[in-house]
């Protein structure tokens, strides 16, 4: 009969509810399509006056996160995380929070304090505050929060920037989040506690990579950025799609850490596919000039410590989107990174 | 055992939470207290400059609003309304809205179009428009908007301004929506069809104050003010303890609809009761200058033809809070308006 969410699927829901808006004001730079609006606020005045960022993202108990296997705390910091990673995505700084609470009328005070402890402090970590917000009931608890920013005119940076010949470059590593994930639903999964540490970590308490977009936009080069949130495949999607361009990706060279091998050994999968798929990593993905790409990765590293690896190439759109093995070999990419409403 | 949030309520649990956080930056002018953080956007630079203003509201299906008695298009406008007032209570201008949906995956597209369609045009209506969001999976139907406004520095009006003396005043008629809420959960209430379409306009689609908002702040002479979604006695609460005030309201003065006092005798209620505590009427309430207070509301009248009508007083707060009748006699408010998580 009629259509239903999950026959359509996230991406076609946005674009279809996206035509039934009323054209944006002229102060609108950047509107739905990038994961942040961006705006030109209070008209544009002159050069030194930054844009305005403003990025939402929602956080369900038993959709996102499964109460019982992340603490409180943790889960603070990793609502705030994933909104400021939002912000590193755009060149932006992040600068103030709204807090929006659903919950049960049974949800403990203490644990509400101990997730208001763990956001505030993520923000303040990376020099944002908390300004308001709003409380109310709901079955399950639901955490949606608005990260404001800010961003120079000349450092923003979209997903529709790529040209075929640009680099592609992601900082830290791939698929750890992934990992993460398999010891969070199999406790019983064999890892070191080194192991289990680090892709618990990088699953539980993510780091936004605001440190490497702030060197990033400063040393000039790069075209387009995106967070990887739902995915390298569909990530890179977004930038060739926003752009209008074919990527490949080169197989041998896409970061994983031996921790994250080893964890996919465990649990007899492709440690290859949680790269390419898992989603969640928060790692920054971007393009760059080829003959700036290589001077701009020691940048980020020698700045801030997080390894930046070429991983591919932006092609023209004719070539599609491919995963190139060093024997020659290539792969069509698919789109398979994460869809809410996908079955 | 532990403390639940049910035990102490929505407005302690604020006060806990906030206490947690660390201090705001040195832009931010007002943040957790008001509705509206204020917040001067890329540093002081001058006084042609607007604040930014950020709120954020979340309605939930079953507990804010029944999926079956409101057209997803009269949710669409009420979700818009709601965060549309809190930005006229400030005295500013909403300018664009970040959409945050979580729905169950066999929504109907259908319904989300219906309901973004009047989201759109209620923003339009007022000068906003949609420019991001996001989409999730959750077990009910969750629509989070954020709403970003404007607002010149000497327009700004918060709830701590009022001083003893002052005169209270509020545009419209109080009580409408409650009445619309007792239509809604049992539409065999016996009304005219001219009673019951006017309340159920009140509840289903109010009209944010936006008009008068801007007459208020133009005019001048105003001191504090803020929207009424708690209903009369709370926000009147929350203007007190914001200023440090008492206040007494004048029975007879409070303004209510012929058509609320007939849903009322056909429901057995006192529409007094209504008025006080009911809620949802987002009409504004607001205090002036005893000087000011009639040449105000003649002018925000003959603007917008709302009229707007003096309620009471601003006392000392040793004077407490408390409802006057005509014939001398007073009885204590006690600000029993809604509390999420009362039961």
């Amino acid at each position: 009969m009629s259509e239903l969410v999950r026959d359509i699927g996230e991406f076609a829901l946005i674009d279809r509810l996206a035509k039934r808006l009323h054209p944006p004001a002229i102060d609108v730079i950047a509107g739905i399509g990038d994961d942040v609006a961006v705006i030109a606020f209070g008209g544009f005045r002159d050069a030194g006056c930054p844009y305005l960022l403003a990025t939402c993202d929602v956080q369900v108990a038993g959709v996102h996160f499964l109460p019982g296997r992340i603490t409180p705390y943790q889960l603070g910091c990793k609502v705030a995380a994933i909104n400021l990673s939002d912000i590193a995505a755009m060149g932006g700084r992040p600068r103030h929070f709204l807090v929006s609470l659903a919950m049960p009328p049974d949800t403990p005070v203490a644990y509400l304090e101990a997730l208001y402890d763990g956001l505030s402090e993520e923000a303040r970590r990376h020099g944002a505050d908390v300004v308001g917000g709003n409380m109310s009931r709901a079955s399950s608890l639901t955490i949606d929060l608005t990260l404001l920013g800010e961003v120079m005119p000349d450092h923003l940076l979209r997903r529709s920037g790529a040209q075929a010949g640009d680099l592609l470059l992601v900082t830290g590593a791939l698929g750890t989040s992934a990992a993460g994930l398999a010891l969070v639903i199999d406790p019983e999964l064999k890892a070191t506690a080194e192991d289990r540490e680090r892709c618990l970590q990088a699953h539980l308490t993510p780091t936004p990579r605001l440190a490497e977009s702030a060197v990033i936009v400063r040393e000039g080069g790069a075209t387009a950025m995106i967070d990887i949130s739902d995915g390298l495949m569909a990530d890179l999607g977004h930038i060739c799609e926003a752009s209008g361009t074919g990527a490949e990706l080169w197989e041998e060279a896409i970061p994983l850490l031996d921790a994250t091998r080893r964890v996919a050994e465990a649990a007899g999968t492709d440690p290859l596919q949680w790269a390419l798929s898992g989603g969640e990593d928060y790692e920054l993905l971007f393009t760059a000039r080829p003959d700036r790409a290589e001077t701009l990765a020691r940048n980020v590293t020698d700045s801030t410590g997080t390894p930046v690896t070429i991983i591919g190439a932006i092609r023209p759109p004719s070539d599609g989107h491919r995963l190139r093995h060093r024997d020659g070999s290539q792969l069509p990419l698919h789109a398979a990174g994460w869809d809410h409403f996908a079955r």
